[in-house]
């Protein structure tokens, strides 16, 4: 089956090579040797599969390993170990259990402007991605630290060899922390500095009405769902210690299975079965980035849901990340990786 | 002929408040008392009409008076006059003549990093809005001095009573003072700090197939057409003195018949014609930034048009903008207007 998965996923950049109009392929297609692994389920011609699912939580050990990797060696050069420690902003009983169990809290400061702790912190520290100056680089196509959402987003699409050069994206969501980035990563120019995806990008949102989002979506060859819908309430925050120098960034809820800090809004909620099977082309893309808590009635329980209807698209999709076990673990992935970058000073 | 097209105009604003869901019409709707007089044309229901024409150049006239109005009143307080001297770098001949003719030259400087020049301002001093603070800023929806030609897009919508709020827009170019900030004001969110437009927005560029760029444009209820194909030679840059303090901002290119600075990209080339009659819904809105030079055969001359197919796509819009007289004029006005916001350090 993994066999499967990865000679298919082969074929597809292959094929990517040659759509590329010349221009390489290592800015298109990220790491092709380790991403066939990711997958499960596989296609054939001639047969209606399933898509194939994309595990972001093997993605994310993969990454984690790369990271690893990048820090053994950093270290082996006679450097410091980047280590976070985190203080609270807030006051989410989630977060302070994380912070009790796992990182030594430092102190804590409540009704704090987001803008201004963001804005608050050396860019070259900001591992979140959110100071004026790594969104201002991020939109201009230079280096910068991405928020950790996009760039799991763009590392999903890439690993996985969905082709972008030239296609449709709708990217359903404009935050600033996920749809924005994401729409900036997907459209620009793949020659630039920070190469982009050279996408066709639709950017909807709760303004767009629905039969025209669903117009767009049946357009589309790849869709990113980040329907965020959160009440402003209490930020719960963090101040990181990177070096021994503080690196604040916006933690907002911490997810209670994550092995580390996760960035998400407080009160954030998605949209559940914004994206139903039929506003979805058949082959398309599936990339879910919505954390909605659901009841289940079946078991009386809560339980986490995308902003997909999972098991109707992939009877449709190419390609779908579940959730949980998608966006999520990558985008743990990406905040490590951020945070190394920042420790290596490979951007600024 | 005036009094319809702005008898047509007020019918319109008003449907603009009722469909603008309880939010304040301001927001959408800038100075409706005056925008009637921009036009020229009319339509009346049961007959087919040409597009109205908007007049960029009595719109920007508008502008001015405006700003006009607002130096006096500053200087009235006591405060010094805003004005703006020119260093040249580069040695575009028309940027040399207009120099000569109109303001006093300070200094030559050749072969500059834009990017380096943007970042070496002051961003409270940057006319121009090329500063990476205020492009973060741009896109983080807080108030900042705005790319002119960006500004001039969103003024003419604004002040015409075209519609974005729920509607398609199709933004054809991504470049980074054009496409790029024009995307961002008109797919962003209504109430925030900078209000936007709260469009549906499908950016599109040279990479988005000639056919689907068709799909698209046909959806599209408003086209803004910026696709700016320059080749990076030699720039002109300027450097401008405000309250005697040093302000740069990069000028590419100076057009002829300017009254004041113009920002354009030297040898900066659009498409003529990229958008014809048979990818324009009926009844769109239709925006030109473009500024192509052609051969006339008619008249063996050099005229300007802009990317638009004009005569046949006025037959099938409900508004558009000519070139030369259109986005040109007002890009003028509004880079004036970030001049005064600068001056009045409203902003900043």
């Amino acid at each position: 089956m993994t066999v499967s998965a990865r000679a298919f996923w082969l074929l597809r950049g292959r094929l990517g090579r040659v759509s590329a109009l010349g221009r390489s392929a290592a800015s298109l297609l990220a790491a092709p040797g380790t991403a066939g692994r990711a997958f499960r389920g596989f296609r054939s011609s001639g047969l209606r599969h399933d898509a194939i699912i994309i595990s972001g939580t093997e993605m994310a050990k993969q990454i984690q390993k790369e990271i690893q990797r990048g820090v053994e060696s950093w270290i082996s050069l006679g450097n410091g170990r980047p280590h976070l420690s985190i203080i609270l902003v807030g006051d989410n009983p989630a977060s302070h259990t994380y912070v009790r169990k796992k990182i030594k809290a430092a102190a804590a400061v409540d009704h704090v402007d987001e803008r201004t702790v963001c804005n608050g912190i050396a860019p070259e520290k900001d591992v979140d991605g959110f100071h004026i100056i790594n969104i201002g680089r991020l939109c201009l196509d230079q280096h910068s630290l991405i928020p950790a959402t996009a760039s799991a987003v763009w590392e999903i699409i890439k690993r996985t060899g969905i082709e972008t050069f030239g296609k449709n994206v709708v990217v359903a969501g404009r935050s600033k922390n996920a749809g924005m980035p994401i729409a900036m990563l997907l459209h620009t120019d793949g020659e630039h500095e920070r190469p982009g995806g050279d996408a066709t990008v639709t950017i909807a949102h709760r303004y767009t009405p629905k039969e025209q989002l669903k117009i767009h979506t049946l357009l589309a060859d790849v869709i990113v769902v980040a329907a965020v819908v959160f009440t402003p309430l209490t930020l719960s925050g963090s101040l990181f210690h990177l070096h021994n120098l503080p690196v604040i960034f916006i933690v907002r809820e911490i997810q209670k299975d994550a092995a580390q800090v996760v960035v998400h809004l407080e009160k954030c909620f998605g949209i559940p079965k914004l994206i139903t099977s039929d506003m979805v082309k058949e082959g398309a893309a599936v990339i879910d980035v919505g954390i909605n808590y659901v009841h289940d009635p079946m078991t009386g329980k809560t339980k986490l849901v995308g902003d997909v209807d999972f098991e109707a698209v992939k009877k449709k999709a190419s390609f779908i990340t579940p959730v949980p076990g998608g966006v999520g673990p990558m985008t743990v992935a990406m905040l490590l990786k951020n945070t190394l970058l920042a420790a290596k000073k490979i951007i600024y």
